[in-house]
């Protein structure tokens, strides 16, 4: 509500200021104007630098056809992020420049999501019916192209391209348009099969585009969350090609988890029951120190079955600024007496309209360090 | 919408671990069982540690009067802020502890920003009607009070007290319940002598208090702002008391400005000119850099007229994940090549719905840091 008032008053403000374009950023020729590219430099270390061109920022080419793909908006979060970190995999941080991307327009990628039929012969998915007596799923829900780059005298260079196809855990579907809604659920060994196949389509495809024949091509998989998930789906594999034919895949064992959960027993592993109940010790802590009942709760990703980050969430009803600024030196005290140590925790602090405060550990650091929002 | 779907989740979880409340922070004598307070400990440096109770977060006797005091919440906020910023003048954040005020209680500071009439005897405010032909104004707005404590042996023992009288420069009213509303500005010179002769009774009212009797007592008097601003009030004097008689006050000059401004002819100092176009330097850049329409708005500060922080918000819609992370890289460089050097900065960067990123340097840093809100 805030915020509305202040966009309304932005809506009546007339910038009077207008200036060029300016680059920054770490392009090594600024003598040189013919330079169109740079950076928008590196804000934390083991993250990208962004492609800037003409002083804008080079946005992908599909743009926001995920963001229609996605009901559960965790998975589209979890989808890049995810795919971020395989590219990392094989093109390393130091070396290579993260560009939106360029080869797989909104119209081409759209028709890859769909069904194949005699109008969207690109169609990704099973034509419409039944096989063997049971309905065709749709199974590639979205896909995403990063391109990454060097530096290539003034210009910027492709050096290798990641696709990330996301699969269907389940799929949501409806008879008619406004009949009510199904679901089929699709298991692991389907959704695999049916995405290896899918990535050997794509990569044939890939390598007829004039500039990826002979590009580095990642391919990888993405196993989406059921639409009523707190957290989104992980990738499971990937495969890095050189040629036409898909190289051999790699396992991600990457599990995400929400905490608390309500009875340990469905927790599939031994560490998963353990980290479940050190978090309801810190739930425990931070209910019964502030009055209002605080909903806590967390997302917590698995590498190979051992807990590697968490994203908490706190939300409590504060009645001023004196207890949220208490609030949070407690809640630091409590993440580092209560919560796992050694791994990338980050916690907000909300009341029901916004952020307040914001408690985190990056990765590599062994205090909390906090932040609250103050207001002039 | 995604926030009310975890609330619902977590209504629906039964939390199995119920542990006893445990105690830390700084309390010196864990081996004695006798001590019931502990405390936040702080968790940055120049911030007060807050008292715990039994485990508790003890809060304050007149919890919550001033939420329903302030129609813009901008002056709630400023105003507990602005407080303990007067108190830490006083009362050094290395040797005192902060509470949440316990002597002044829900209904008497609710009594006390009433009219006084013949059934509210203590009312600050003067009685309904006119003085010399003009109606009589509501002038105090909001009361806070703050402990500050030391330790004393097992226990806490008060070493002083703040309180903050919040005056309107703008007094908003209805002459029928339904009516439409009316408002009458009050004049700087107005709300500051009525606000000290306020201060003398509350002075005077809170030696008669068991406990208040020598302890040391600052007051300090804050202009509410009005409400339709985007930013909240200031303190502009205080007093430091040691006997019944109000001390000497001591000024503040303390000014708030929203940038950027429609028209620099507004601005009241050259100072404030300057910051406001160089602000709208950096608003342009990230204006430009970003395909969809940023806003792009700052709270500012000024202390003796110098520019002493910044709160600025940067709301913009993403379409994905890498988008948000290269216009957070972008925003940290634009920051610091265009925003004023020395002093503490935050900008939070939010999509319409939610906080995605966030950029800050605090006092005494020389590089901002950043923080993207990832989720698994």
């Amino acid at each position: 509500m805030k915020w509305k008032k202040i966009r309304t008053a932005l809506l009546l403000v007339v910038s009077t200021t207008v200036l060029a374009a300016c680059s920054f950023g770490s392009s090594s020729s600024s003598s040189s104007k013919s330079s169109k590219y740079t950076t928008t430099g590196s804000a934390a270390s083991g993250t990208y630098e962004g492609v800037i061109k003409n002083g804008k920022y080079q946005t992908s080419k599909s743009r926001g056809v995920n963001v229609a793909q996605n009901d559960n908006t965790f998975n589209l979060k979890s989808f890049e992020t995810g795919l971020t970190n395989v590219s990392k995999k094989v093109f390393s941080t130091k070396s290579y420049i993260f560009q939106e991307g360029q080869y797989l327009n909104t119209s081409t990628v759209e028709n890859w999501l769909g069904r194949v039929s005699g109008s969207n012969k690109t169609g990704l998915n099973p034509k419409k019916g039944k096989t063997n007596g049971k309905r065709n799923p749709i199974y590639v829900q979205q896909i995403e192209e990063q391109d990454y780059m060097k530096q290539s005298g003034d210009n910027l260079k492709l050096h290798g391209i990641t696709v990330g196809i996301g699969l269907n855990s389940v799929d949501y579907y409806r008879k008619t348009t406004d009949g009510p809604q199904y679901k089929q659920k699709i298991s692991d060994a389907d959704l695999r099969a049916y995405g290896e196949k899918a990535a050997q389509k794509v990569l044939t495809r890939l390598r007829q585009k004039k500039g990826l024949k002979n590009v580095p091509i990642v391919i990888a998989l993405y196993k989406q969350a059921s639409n009523d998930s707190l957290v989104g789906g992980v990738f499971f594999e990937y495969t890095s090609n050189s040629g036409n034919q898909l190289s051999s895949w790699k396992e991600l064992n990457i599990e995400n988890k929400v905490f608390p959960k309500a009875s340990d027993s469905t927790t599939s592993n031994s560490n998963g029951q353990t980290d479940n109940s050190t978090f309801s010790n810190f739930k425990s802590q931070v209910q019964s120190f502030f009055p209002n009942l605080s909903g806590v709760t967390a997302q917590a990703q698995y590498k190979d079955g051992n807990l590697s980050g968490m994203h908490i969430t706190v939300t409590t009803q504060f009645y001023s600024e004196t207890e949220i600024t208490s609030f949070t030196q407690y809640i630091a005290q409590a993440a580092s007496k209560y919560l796992p140590s050694g791994i990338p925790i980050d916690i907000k602090i909300q009341s029901s309209s916004e952020m307040q405060a914001f408690v985190y550990r990056d990765s590599g650091q062994s205090k909390f360090s906090s932040h609250v929002f103050e207001s002039y």
